[in-house]
């Protein structure tokens, strides 16, 4: 595959829908970003990094962190992280309480911003550092020494953190949290304000493609587990917008309000793809087609 | 009326009810009450009290306190607290967050938590020290200078405050909490932790039966004010039953899960029945059988 | 008490809102009712009826037929309705399923629809002919023999009637209706579809002023089965306006989308006004504003 | 491949399994099933049949028909079914009126009951026998001119059908219905009944393989809907456990509470298999382990 070639024609194709879209403006600190940037990057298995557009600059990693958060948990634990988290789609809104207080506390899955403070949480407990533990991770996965926390995004996620820090209050009411509320909301907004390009994004994800080996070819995680995250990615990472994804892109795929998606063709390559026009559900617009394109050119859709 | 014998007939009629439900158990503090207390007192609107058992026990207010900061609020604010919370009963069970969502933030009523927590909030903007200022007026109301919060309560509360915790700051996500989620929080708790005796809460509750007059003989409420949280206390004052305690003892009336419940006849008198257990939605199971008797031998019931 | 005055006083006071409102406009058959009509009447204990404006003119009971399924039923039953129907406030929108759901079937209260048609089918099975035993029972008590059932009404409600067929297949899921779904609708929207006018209402709801006994004297329902239907009346009536028009109004009522309320002050006279505007929850506007002047007037609340 | 191979492996590691679970109680019809049965058979894209166990017996196809209905509405209609039922997966479990009061009637996706409602609707407009339609095309697809209606077991679910008509009304009330209730339901019920093996099945679901050409070549539908139908089945084919059946077996599948199972390998063949004991979300114990293990021995999971 001339993924060079390949990436050049998606640019192409998903040019017309950068600029599309609204940024979101949530918080003060992603506002500001420019709508007409794009960029992609493909690492395949071997390591190799292929991309075009803005695939050098970074940006902010929001929600796609929670692949990552996920991952060291199941590489970590000897416990079932399982019994605190559900597999399954949510069928409303990201960030519902209702579905949360009917389930006694158990988020549906790790993506939706519940199970993801759980999933934080148990990180937490396991290394005493859940957030410097993902940055030293993503730094060795995607060779770039340089990786940062942001912490202007990182203060204003606090500052307009009332509805996560009421979901963190709510599972604690259910005894679904093992650390103060305090300290995981801090630990999982510092952890979505970390600052990474395309390229980078492609590289640390690369255990996804390689049935869990990191780059470095020591094993982070079982195959079953990798395949596991992949198949939550395929039912639970594109927010409400899961189906309408699983057909359009037919690909694992985890999105971020900064903009980004990672999307995986295991055995293959994993994918990053960067442009911050949002869709009302939340996924990049341009990002989307691209990763449409992408799965239509190379036939690596699953359906 | 003969005051005083009819709460003798009212205590013999209750006396095989004491002892029966469950005391509260969510927090330690309110666990080692004796299940076989039950004391009753009436204060008409002279001001003279009555009572018979254990009338001047002092008990922990707990919700009783969402009626006086109610009253508080209404008594001093220009602007309208109604818009910020609603009039009507809950209909579900009495700190659920899903009529919150769907609702964007607007308690259904001031006497569920998150309802009260909107109260405290807007009496801590008005007074700058909601608490200290509940304790002043029931110091002033009762007569009774030694009123005091409970601290161990009031820690014991916001060591299992979680939930309450995720209500204020779900409101706050909503913009409708004007003070940090902390505070309100702490005043809440200090407000719900005062000790107060079945003598103390009849003759506080005196304004209530006087049309909003106080003890003075100042005006705290306009008439219509106190008519109207006499209207909420018959429609939502006993949390998840007060369709059913309207149809038992048919009087406004506020409970507490300290066993405590305050009961208004207005233009005659303010009742206050104390039996700490309580049954499975919240309620003095002895207080409500005694509030229904009560009216049976008076005939003041509303029906 | 001059009720002649008295109605002609609060006739007058309502008359600036009648015309305001909407008409209720979801089958034909009601749309077609001018908005400005008006009327009010009063029947004392002892059976006089006294009224004012359009108080003789006929309109669709609708809703208020509620209250006499009750009545009849609690009438005749030697079982517990109490174990198909609540006694609690909705606290959403009176049609909701939501709620039906996540109580298994079990309606909060006799006056929701789902809580109408569990008390027309018990109706049904003690009667055999629900709907023709409730014609009878109000030309009794109205001395009317001339009510009828609307049969244009009864057509319109049924070919509208998706939701409330919705409601009881619903229940019937649940095991919670004795008879064929087809039968229960049925003779619900005949119940809803009689025509009857202030006069023939207030007549009719004499026993709720009367502790249950007939207009000839006779017991139809026991003293504490008259204060339940009053209790229930005043906490659940008026739709999800109950909190707000006890406030107001202050006494038990029921209310119905033909633009018709009846009230009850206990021991002394039931009162009907009608006047067709409805406000968004349902209930009259003129109605209302008669109804809150009435109790201002004879200080009858019960606040 | 050697699909006969594959099968005999797969049937024996399933084995275990056969006997386990719940055999579908909530009709009698279904009831009378004997637990031990287990069948897989495999089409591939050329129509070679291939199977083992019980892959000739005849059972009840269910919420498989689910998957043809959808198909043959998207092959004849000029309108687009996606106005009238959503694509992404319900959270909730499967036939919940909660979600359909949420979103105004339309159903989140083609397989659960409500919206396998509305697709018949269409189905029904289009060809005027939606039932007689479906069969029909069953017996070309499948070459088994002997298929029918199981009538014993459509009325058997028309008796215990009241959750399904309350799901009809209540989209019929929102207008999400196009022809009557009673219609609708009836042609719903008649092609869950149809009795197909495995290896009718497999043949019959051969056009999703094959993205889109029916058995003679003819084309059904384009490649981009047999693609549609292939993500909706992955995303919402088993209930409530999508995400675990994703992750578990990793392919499109549609499970009915008869105990069968279909699942596809796009471009490769389609599967049947069929074995009575059900998991507590309704999917077939032995089925989807046998399922799973076809995976891991093919290496055709998706993941």
């Amino acid at each position: 595959m001339d993924y060079q070639a390949v990436l050049e024609e998606v640019a192409a194709f998903a040019r017309p829908y950068v600029g599309h879209g609204q940024v979101a403006d949530y918080i003060p600190a992603l506002e500001k970003v420019p709508t007409d940037r794009f960029g992609i990057a493909v690492a395949d298995i071997n390591g190799e990094v292929y991309g075009v557009g803005d695939w050098e600059v970074p940006f902010s990693v929001q929600s796609i962190s929670k692949t990552f958060s996920l991952a060291l948990v199941m590489a970590n634990d000897n416990e079932d992280i399982w019994k605190r988290v559900g597999r399954e789609p949510s069928g409303t809104p990201f960030n519902s309480l209702v579905q949360l207080e009917w389930e006694n506390g158990v988020p549906r899955n790790p993506f939706i911003n519940a199970g993801a403070l759980v999933v934080t949480d148990r990180l937490q407990t396991l290394t005493g550092d859940a957030s410097t533990t993902m940055l030293h991770f993503l730094r060795e996965e995607s060779g770039n020494p340089d990786l940062a926390f942001d912490q202007a995004v990182a203060d204003s996620e606090a500052e307009h953190g009332d509805r996560n820090a009421a979901l963190a209050h709510f599972m604690a009411s259910f005894g679904n949290l093992e650390n103060p509320v305090p300290s995981v909301i801090e630990h999982y907004f510092w952890q979505c304000s970390i600052e990474m390009s395309c390229r980078d994004l492609a590289a640390a994800g690369g255990f996804l493609a390689r049935h869990g080996l990191r780059a470095d070819g020591s094993r982070l995680l079982e195959a079953r587990e990798a395949k596991r995250i992949n198949a939550v990615m395929l039912t639970c990472g594109t927010y409400d917008a899961a189906g309408e994804f699983a057909y359009r892109v037919g690909l694992p795929a985890k999105s971020g309000v900064g903009g980004g998606i990672v999307a995986v063709v295991p055995g293959r390559c994993t994918l990053c793809v960067w442009s911050p026009g949002l869709d009302s559900r939340g996924n990049s617009v341009a990002g989307a087609a691209a990763l449409d394109h992408f799965t239509s050119l190379t036939g690596w859709s699953v359906f």
